[in-house]
């Protein structure tokens, strides 16, 4: 951390100021220039604040030279890390499709969607049982019962399940579910990210909207700080000016997330544009860029889906993108979980 | 609802769809053009999403004519709301500063804030016991024990409090509480809309980072779709390129709500730049622009702040800029509340 | 500047980067860490470039401690600078209104117009002649001959007159403007900016749609690099994500330019939102925040402007809202220009 | 063209509006329902702007249904379009590699590097003579003298040149250049798209920083209606809130651009996230979304390069960067130009 002071501080405020923290066990580089005296700050600086800093009067600027995050940083974990779900790997190499409807809406539907993502060669089911909707007067999910109707494709499939929580009381809801989904909204919603750091679920943690790669990882640490390590990433399209699509996919978190962190990183390229024809060039951008793999929503009927039916497959068109989505692949030398 | 068909749509996908907008209980109005068909559907579309009809192939385009707001919507409600706690009236005219601490740290330091900033006029005390920080290692507020602290400070001064809630596990905490605050970073936690919805308690509603004004008042439409119409709006700067400031007010979110809704809407000037020298002039711009109030950070040694302590004004300067705040109150016709 | 270090840099790499600032003028601070080696450079630091330093492999980071801009900066200059045009003073507390249509259409118009907007108190006639328009089937001005039609207004009224500037082959028709409007879309047209630097005029300078106030200011600075420091700033709106208005006013940008620069600035209401019915409530925040003064639409008849007729205000709403305006910055103690 | 209008409007006024309508030789299709009323407008509508129909009292909303653009548009022009230079096709599955420096510096450096970019694979050659630069302190390139210094090596080595403009008055030192780049801060540089659209250049029209998909190709739409179809769109990298890279690559653009303009599209990896090792990834990730080509920087030595260092690949880095290149280009399909 770097600590610019105003030109003419005040002695004592400055010696007050590297008292502070010198208790807190850091280390200080004092540079004084011709107007300008710059601290450098060495040690775990993790827990030091900006905005903390930036309260005494003689400070006119703080800057960073080291993220902030710990656990889930590269530089002090260089191997990528493999999640292991239902005897699928996740990472390093190892590709992994999750694919089902927006929404789980009926045994018949959720069941047939299944069969057929499993046929066509994904490696999860997902669904939403627990649905965020803008609108109050949407339809908000099955719920509960759709939660057993997710397992109930799991049970005849053989599937293992992806689904969002949306509640820190729903917890023990989620048991059985394979790998729990934090979705954009809610990824700063810190008391369920340290609630899910205290479970030993594999976590899908989506982006936020509007999310810095650093707020995102930082959310990350959340859940490792609370003694989980099973996390997935997820890019899911960021807001930006362009009113063609309802979110644009950020390609550059693929390589960012595999530079500073350790974690594998999948795409979702539905919801990152929000329209189906988007979908097949989008997850070939994710591919060649590197990502350890996607999620993809697809439908039995998308015209009568009961959300997002704009950017679903129907189950005929997935079966076309994953054929081309395995070509891809192999071409990158990655391993298709089956 | 505008519902813009493909060129050379098939009749029969066409008539498919007219039906099924037609079992929603919706009227049709047809408008056949040499190459386009328009279809107006009249009716209550509130419940209608774009995304669900954009999945019918021989959709082009969809576009809301009415906003999918309803019970916050000025056009169904045209006077001004005004919310009624502890004997103080926010709304229409009458003018609040709800001020106090980022976090309340012990008893001495809540009771001296709240005593300094009743003096200079406030008539809320703020400070924050469960604390919404980006990273895990930074101090989360004392929680449980900082609300006692806050309602000890009420009980010795007379100041009615505004604390942030973070999980619905903790509504029970919050009993004694004036109002109880949603964060920004909650805006969207959806669950917990739900569930200040079904409690009587005034919000103080936060808008997200990145969040429009429709998605705002959506928020608050779900509170109210739960049945409390105890919602008081609150715009504390969105994210944009600039980089002198943390976040940038969004000073047209006051005219704008004002047009839209007959909800009441403060302006966090604090928040809103991060920076304490911004607090005075972006006062100043939110109360000429027609704001009910403000909730602005004053801490008795902001140096020493356990969090956010850049943006606190320290006690004499709050003095200041209340002194400041009441003259302009008045030239606008304002009634200051005690 | 600071410049970071990689950790274990190559000692001759880290020897050729500071022999290089060295050769630039450049005093070196040095600041070993346990793992992190800070340069700090002092001296005349605007020559630098963050991207050019990066280039070295061994370099990590690299941070402004300083501006990039001197001339216009309020360090090197700490009184408010006031611009002189046409017997009317901008700046330091001297308000100005500037108003008129969008686009000069006729000679009856654009004198109607003056004559209105000067009997109601404004101090400058604007009019568009060259209009920047995202169409090209869209009006594109009447060129030339609107320069004449604004002189000739000019001529009847005694107004002084601004208008944009879109090539830099125009500027001999523009000798007798007493303004001269660099448009947003123009901020970062350097040519146009090198070329207004080199004649004498008061250049009103917009700022751009997503320019942050580092490069407005860095625009007014190419100005001011050319000998001419008759610069006036232009807060216009930027980009969000908002729907319900066009651009977004961001009012921070009043307090912004008076701490880091000793320029005035006017707002303009009418583009900022794009939407009539914002005109006075922004115009009322940008007086208060402290903005030194205002241009806005006004048109004889708005429903048959030939562009921009959703932002006018029609010549009786302009009376109305000028009174306003007058009362306010009376409140605030400026001296309305005449 | 939809125009939603206010309940209750006067009928006077909407007749009225409706003979400007008529006027315009546009039909109306007229659409009554409980409490809205609808025009829908049929006919060449790109002349209509929305800002001027919102400037009728009785109009609630606009909407277009139909795009803006014409001549670029897909719609009347199914066929990707295909240009051809100095040998090369560009479009339509025949793919280019445009590289070389940032600036062009002297003969030795321009030369070597156009030598080993060509022996690499690129099939054009960049550099710039003259540069845009943010500060009026930074280099700005060799201007006049460096177009001669491009056009040497481009006798020397026979690759055709691509070079940016950035003033109307400079068009006639542009006459050997084989591509006139039109940089993203001019991309609304109105007067020199229409200078541009009266020569018969190539023309590389940059994405600006902020622009939507709408505004980039009526960018290109001013280009053709000056006669010149001779457009390739580039997308840089748009700005965004992430930090830790310059711009940010949006790769929807190619997508995007392929379903409504038949144009060729490149992407420039360099710029689009503004650090070198970002280039590989973002450039697989282009190739795989359909781009027609690739515009990298590559210096003989970037630490010492006189501008965007930080980004330019040495040419070992390019060798390595073009083998990478031409294996994905061919598993696309695509031509490779040489």
């Amino acid at each position: 951390m770097i600590v610019v002071l105003k030109r003419n501080s005040d002695k004592e405020h400055v010696e007050k100021l590297m008292q502070h923290f010198t208790d807190m066990g850091l280390r200080i580089n004092y540079s004084q220039g011709a107007d300008t005296l710059i601290l450098g700050l060495m040690g775990d600086t993790t827990r030091l604040d900006e905005g903390d800093i930036m309260a005494y009067d003689v400070v006119e600027r703080v800057q960073r030279v080291t993220e902030p995050f710990k656990a889930v940083n590269r530089k002090f974990h260089p191997e990528d890390t493999i999640i292991e779900v239902a005897g699928r790997k996740i990472g390093a190499g190892y590709f992994n499709v999750m694919a089902g409807p927006c929404s789980v809406e009926n045994e018949a539907q959720i069941v047939e969607c299944a069969e057929r993502v499993k046929a066509a060669g994904a490696s999860f089911l997902r669904g939403g049982a627990f649905k965020p909707r803008t609108s109050p007067y949407s339809f908000q999910g099955l719920e509960a019962e759709g939660l057993k109707l997710l397992l109930e494709a799991k049970r005849q499939t053989g599937l293992p399940i992806v689904t969002e929580i949306m509640s820190e009381k729903h917890l023990d809801l989620f048991a059985d579910v394979d790998i729990i989904q934090l979705g954009a909204r809610n990824m700063q919603n810190f008391m369920l990210l340290k609630e899910l750091g205290r479970s030993n679920k594999p976590i899908l943690l989506k982006r936020g909207l509007s999310a810095t790669m650093e707020e995102f990882l930082m959310a990350a640490e959340y859940i490792f700080a609370g003694g989980n390590t099973n996390v997935i990433l997820c890019e899911r399209g960021i807001r930006t000016f362009e009113k063609l699509i309802r979110n644009n996919l950020d390609i550059s978190a693929v390589p960012l997330v595999k530079m500073f962190s350790h974690l594998p990183i999948i795409i979702d390229p539905s919801h990152a544009a929000g329209r189906r024809d988007m979908v097949q060039p989008l997850s070939r951008a994710a591919i060649a860029a590197g990502a350890d793999g996607l999620i993809i929503e697809a439908h039995n009927d998308p015209a009568h889906a009961l959300c997002d039916g704009a950017q679903s497959l129907d189950l005929n068109q997935f079966d076309t993108v994953m054929k081309d989505i395995k070509r891809r692949a192999e071409f990158e030398g990655r391993v298709m979980m089956p």
